[in-house]
Formats: structure tokens, sequence, C-alpha cells
């Protein structure tokens, strides 16, 4: 099995996973288990989305967040941004990388943005060429490429068309979601395959959802084509918005137990992880549905 | 990648996964269940377990239960046979195939049989041969091959060694199992790769549970060197006997989600499965723990 040395591990829990939660977290505690994380030996965290407080009210701190955790200068600090009203929050609030975001769907962009793909387009644009000019790196996000809730199916040239266009406009990196976690990893390999034949795939992560528990599976054929950048929600952190009661990100603390028995090296402290782990879960009123936080919980009853 | 055209499901859940459910299900219930499992397509099911009903109280009514269900011509209905008094009863109600079952592991073994393993060899070699008497197929079970809850790592020599009595004895197929759910795919390859050069690999079972999420992604491994023959347990039935908030058996209609997303054929309906899920979850006082039905329960909520 031909496997990389070394994953990144990019954790997206303070923004795709809370954004997902109903219990609402106080900034203070938001601030806490970053800063938390930020000891883990993780080298990007997702702190957060610059959307308007309305869309998502668990986010409305966005600022206070960004501006009161102490920042690690080995890590870089994202977050989402959906607008250039946006965009100039998250440069107030000085966060290391920019994250923009679109579907490869046009009908769950529609849902989503409530805008045309084309339409998105000029919007993100802008967004990239603002954070550029402020010497930000930028994340580009497809979501919904290996299936969508309204449409099915999603063809691997239209992840690719929006892709191709993202990059045309300057993003960094790019983030591939299986938005509702229907991916397996046959279907994996053929779409990464084609993908790569037409973006630079060291310039991209996967960002899988384990609603169906093949996550973990779909990580392992990525590995195996050299993809070696993965993105995860701490204690599986999220939950699917299509379908509540299941399980959403694929969780850090999972993907770590995998990746740390294969010897694949990812920085990260065991112990650090699953300690910010019990932190947040200790500010919500459930257990956090990781296998890692089942097992962890278990031990303590 | 190299992938089975057809892989074999071997329904564990009437056994496995009841055994460590504290709910009691009632004898017409599980023949009820029974009889729905031989509507989904499934080749095999292990109904129940000879034990001595003082060990397992879920399964005292072994013989009820096989007596009790509806047999269906081209279907396998085995039960797990400890020693010779349970392999009477199981002859008694005229099961199709005797499971025998040790460890690999010597603490393990003797906290779960209360004998050695060289002492359980001659046990289970008395049941071996009273049931190939009987013109009964016998399947062995090694459990905690991939890791002990005691001994932790286990060498796979002696799963070879203990693998290879077993088929001395006369058994017709093997089931090596991840008890405790700790293997990880790269475990799995190098352990499938030694194992398969001293045994006959077209009598080999893997039997994963998910306590950590891995489950699908070591399926994907044995698949892809030529295994084609897993057991699973539908909903995820069973927990871990040693992490009882967590997941246990790889469940039935998570692994068939994957395979048929694949395109791989199992020969079982998806419809006819989940209502068989549906039906033992509606005598249970939980909700069963696959992705699959939780997806299911969160669209009736």
């Amino acid at each position: 099995m031909a496997l990389p040395k070394h994953v990144t591990i990019k954790e997206v829990g303070p923004r795709d996973g809370l954004q997902n939660e109903s219990d609402m977290i106080r900034t203070e505690d938001k601030i806490d288990w970053i800063n938390l994380l930020s000891q883990t030996g993780l080298s990007y965290i997702e702190i957060t989305s610059f959307v308007h407080p309305k869309w998502i009210s668990q986010l409305a701190d966005a600022i206070e967040v960004a501006k009161g955790i102490e920042r690690e200068k080995d890590i870089t600090y994202a977050a989402l941004v959906p607008n250039k009203k946006g965009l100039e929050r998250a440069l107030e609030a000085n966060v290391d990388e920019i994250s923009v975001f679109m579907s490869a769907s046009e009908s769950h962009n529609r849902k989503n943005i409530n805008k045309s793909i084309e339409e998105t387009y000029p919007v993100l644009e802008e967004v990239v060429l603002g954070a550029k000019k402020q010497q930000k790196s930028v994340r580009g996000y497809v979501s919904t490429a290996f299936g969508c809730p309204y449409e099915g199916d999603i063809d691997v040239k239209d992840v690719i068309q929006v892709s191709k266009t993202l990059f045309d406009m300057g993003i960094d990196e790019l983030s591939i979601g299986d938005t509702i976690g229907v991916a397996n990893p046959l279907q994996v390999q053929h779409f990464l395959t084609e993908f790569r034949e037409h973006l630079p795939e060291q310039k991209v992560a996967l960002h899988f959802h384990d609603t169906r528990g093949t996550a973990l599976a779909n990580c392992l054929v990525a590995m195996e084509l050299g993809f070696d950048t993965f993105d995860s929600a701490l204690g599986g952190l999220g939950g699917c918005p299509y379908a509540k009661g299941a399980s959403g990100n694929l969780a850090t603390d999972d993907l770590f137990y995998m990746l740390n028995g294969m010897g694949i090296e990812t920085n990260i402290d065991r112990e650090k992880l699953l300690q910010a782990a019990s932190f947040i879960q200790s500010k919500m009123k459930k257990s956090l549905s990781s296998h890692q936080m089942q097992i962890l919980n278990q031990g303590r009853e």
C-alpha cells in the first residue's frame, strides 16, 4: 500500500462543526476550546465563519472569537467568508486565511447561497482578490462534489469546472466536500483519478462526512492516490444538516486513530486532542458522536 | 482497484449481536426477525448460540428459536456451540452449520472460555468431529486476532497457529475476528498478506467490529487482497463488551451501503434489509447504532 508518510489534518470543528450544532456555545468557551486545539499539534484551524450573523447565530460572535484566541505562530487560523462584507469583518479580525465556498450542484448552490453557480463566481472573485491584496492565503470549498441532496449524482466534470474557476481566481488550496456523506471508496478513486488529470493534486484537500460510515475508507483510497490533506471536526461535531440524527463531519479523533495506527505522522498529540474534545463536550448538552469519544465516555461511566 | 464482483455477507446479528444486548428479546420476536432476515437475500444467518443458558440468558431459548424459524432451502442457518453438550442441543434443533470458537490470545481465551488455548483444542475437536459425523459443516471463529483487551498486540503467527489447528480438525471455514475493533487497514493488509501464505484464503471470512470506525476501511483492504466473505450484524447490533457505549459489530446495512455503491453484488434487497432492522429495533428500548438506521430514524422523526 503506497501511503503518505505525513498527513495534514485541517480542523474545521469550530466552524463546520459548531455551525450545525443547536447547543449554543458561549464565546469564551469557543476561545478556550480553540486555545486547547492550538496545543494539540494541529497546524490549521478553521475558527469561525463571517457569514451574516442572522444566517448562523451560533457563529454570530466571529469577530470576538477571532480576536479573543491566542495565536500560535505555526498555526494557520482560517475563517469562512461568503462575500465582501464578510471579508471586511474577517480582515478586521486579522485571520490568516480566508475560505470561500460554493457548490458543484446548481440546486444546492441556489439553496445554500441563493445564487446560481455563474452568479456566485463574481462574488467569490471579489473576496479572493480582496484577500490576496491583503496577503491572505485563500481556500476554496466545493461542496456536494460526490452527491447532492437535490440532484443526486454529480458529474466529476462539473466539479472540475467549478474547481478550475476557483483556481483561476487565485485560491491556494481547494477542499472537495462530500457534504452529505454519500461517497464510497470506488467512487472516490474514480473521481480523484479523473480530477487530478486536470487540477493540481498537491493543492487539494478532501473533506469527507461520515454520515454513512465510509469516510475513513474514502480517506484510505485518497491516500493511496497520494492525497495527504484531510478536513475533519473534533469529536465528529456537526451532524449532517440533511439527516440530523446522523453523524456529520469525519471526526478528527477517529481519523487520527487510523492514521496513527498506520504509522502515518500527523504531529498531533492524542491526549491533548482528546482533552480538547472532552472540553467542548462538557459545554454541550450531548455526547460527542465520534468513536473515540464514545469509548472515552464509556470508560468514565 | 481489484475488487471481488460478489461478496458474501454472513449475518451474525441474532447471535453475536443479541448476545451483547441487555434488552431481552422475546423468543417469538427473534423468530419473526430471523424469518424477515431470511427474505432479504442473505445466504447465511447465525441464529443463536448453544452455550449454557446461564452464560448468556439472552440466548437461553436457542432450541426454541432454531426449531421455530421457517427455513429457506438456500440459506445456511448456523449456531455457535462451545462443547459436546451444546452440540447435542444444536443437533437436536437441526441447525445446518456448527460454529466453534476460541481466541488467539491466551489471556482472552482464559477469560472467555476458562481454559488455556491447549486445553481448548480437544473440546473443540470433539465438537468438530461430532458435527462432521452428522454431516454438518463447521465454522471456526478465532477472536482477538488483531488485538486483545488484556495482551494488546497479537502476533499473526499465533493466529496462524490456532487457525491451522482448527483447519486440521476439519473446519470448513474460518472467521477471523477483530473482537474489540482495534484493527487499522495497514495492519489488516500486513496480517492477511502473511496469513494467506499459510492458510486457504478462499475458506476465510473476516469479522470486523466497528468500535473505532475502521471496519469498512478494513473490509476494503481485505477485498483488494481478494477476500470476499464478511460477517456483520444488522443495525450494528451488539455493542462492544469492552466499551459498552461504543458501536460493536460492523453493521450489515452499512456494509451493504458501501458494497452496493461500489457495484459489488451481495444479492441483498435493501428495502427488506432495512425493514428487518426496523423490526428488531421496534422490539428494543434503544435505537440501532448503524449509520443507515440513524439516517432512517431521523427521516421518520
